[in-house]
């Protein structure tokens, strides 16, 4: 595809006009058409990995801007401390309450930039340019922005919807292997809660997608952000429907939480908590065995993951400590069969602990 | 009036059923009935100046708080560090999302523990107990919780109403006399802004409220307390009603400013800011000299004031930085007569460097 060429992207709306995801190839190289700034002016960050895109996109800005900061990646750099640089550079450079951000870069990235977008000035526009496969399934969509506290991941922060959401699968190329594989378990995710065609269709590609053939891989995407779009805008908080899209999650973040978050990637955790979701779905909700079957095997064939931890009392007070336990329980997300979930509440820490100890992935 | 007495409050909702504002000479002896928690549970924050009220809300909640912790007082104890110590604290205490906070003490208390409120979790329930003029006439009310920067205050913060206000009287007993009078000033632009007969009611008690005496002093705060409930019901950002509000804040933020923020309290640089814009509302307004003439004797009743800084430069430089600036220019607020004001889009810096210049309260 040449530069020039008009990239004809998806346009997804999320939570009315709130915000839009664009999903297309070559979306980079025009991104001003897309990003949006009620000044017209953008303050660009991106994250050290993603540097060749942040370039791409500033290229693409209809003026230079205001900021370009390059900020760190990885789990340990999502800080208050990260957030307060981000402020200090946006004042310094003369920010004011009709500017714009612009985050490149992964999960991280987009949650830091967004939270000090957040509450810089009780909050500035931003816009989000995920440039991994987390991102674009799943941690740049819905608002949720955050950073993490010595006691648990993304304990502060605030629902602070981007304008715009640039997903370009070209992006993906510079990707780690074993990163761009967890990150589409959230798409695959998404698909098996909600949309039974497209987790088909995903399923049947995915020597394509693994490949990262673009037609592929957009075709997934932009379904896999559909589905989050659509369940978003149903559920702007946390307490319906968006609650499915915690499917795979409940054990998946203790298991994260025990492997001292260095072990396991997100995604790979939430791919071992899909597996032990699928047993407590066969017993709970019928869930077909074939449905079962389809979605291990593609588990598989993203895989293999590393082994996780499966300490029966590590897991039980990481089960206790979950954000979501609290008022509700340890509620669940179970399948009852491929593109339609369900959140059961009467789901016991006894049970995930049970499921935890057999489940697996061969 | 004894402990056990029933203090039959003053009940103003805010934004619907977002917050609800109590008014009443011991309140505080009763606090746990008026105070909000999802889960009862509370953790209790109190500036190091109003412990002697912290102390009397712990002994009305009805169980020990999770959490008794006493922070400092002071503009500069308004930082994110701050706000971090907190949210440590909280955590460690083992806060879970359905849980509130309560802050007692200034603005200073229930801006920062309100921000700590707004991004914990993503947002849990607070309260705030005021117990300064300042903080019943204003900061506690409307939702805008926040931080300084090293390049302004405020710049850091959230939307997030407390669910309970508590205004007691009472508690005002151990403010000194500078901060009292001070906080005055904000309570009565409310009157002068939007309800004349307040102001007219007030104005004629001025001698027993600055006596304290505690029904004149209730009258007033809790009709201020009405009208910037209604303001800012009718407008829950920053964009229409709730502007009128900073009647004497465009100039008074810069005075402010200018003075280093220790020279002069906000009250004082809000006083100033109303000299200069009575001015301006003369002249452009038709602002009737008797009118005119009555605010001036309230605000000479309430000092006499430190001067104010008056170098036309700086206090240029100051008036462009104004966060309101940005979008619309440097707007004022204006009064047409004691009870109405409005916003003048049009009010040009040159013309609030003209009034300040010859602003006087004598």
């Amino acid at each position: 595809m040449s530069g020039s060429a008009e990239p004809r992207p998806d346009r997804i709306p999320v939570g009315g006009e709130q915000s839009t995801i664009w999903v297309g190839e070559g979306l980079l190289e025009h991104a001003g058409r897309y990003l949006v700034s009620p000044s017209g002016r953008f303050l660009l960050i991106g994250s050290a990995a993603a540097r060749p895109w942040t370039e791409r996109v500033r290229a693409a800005l209809p003026s230079a801007p205001l900021l370009d900061l390059t900020i760190a990646d990885g789990e340990p750099a999502k800080t208050l401390a990260a957030v307060e640089t981000i402020a200090d550079a946006a004042f310094a450079a003369g920010v004011q309450r009709d500017d714009a951000f612009v985050a490149v870069g992964g999960g991280v990235a987009t949650d830091v930039v967004g939270f000090a977008a957040a509450i810089l000035m009780r909050g500035v526009a931003w816009n989000a340019v995920p440039t991994t496969t987390a991102g674009m399934a799943d941690a740049a969509i819905g608002g949720k922005t955050a950073v993490n506290h010595a006691r648990g991941k993304n304990l502060l922060g605030a629902f602070h919807p981007p304008r715009a959401i640039l997903v370009d699968p070209s992006s993906l190329a510079t990707l780690p292997d074993r990163d761009y594989r967890a990150g589409l378990v959230e798409a695959f995710k998404a698909a098996w809660i909600a949309d039974g065609d497209l987790a088909a269709r995903a399923g049947a590609s995915l020597p394509r997608i693994l490949a990262r053939d673009p037609s592929a891989l957009r075709d997934l995407l932009a379904g896999a952000a559909r589905v989050k779009a659509g369940l978003v805008t149903e559920d702007a908080r946390d307490d319906g429907a968006r609650r499915l899209l915690n499917f795979g999650h409940t054990l998946g973040h203790a298991l994260e939480a025990a492997g001292g978050y260095g072990s396991l990637r997100h995604g790979e955790a939430v791919a071992w908590g899909i597996a032990a979701a699928l047993a407590i779905s066969r017993r709970r909700c019928g869930l077909p065995d074939a449905d079962a079957g389809a979605v291990r095997e593609v588990l598989r064939g993203l895989g293999p993951f590393p082994e996780p931890p499966r300490d029966p009392a590590r897991l039980a007070a990481l089960l206790s400590r979950d954000k979501k336990a609290s008022a509700r329980g340890t509620a669940g997300v179970l399948l009852e069969r491929i593109g339609r979930a369900r959140v059961e509440e009467s789901v016991s820490a006894e049970e995930w602990l049970e499921a935890a100890a057999i489940m697996t992935l061969s």
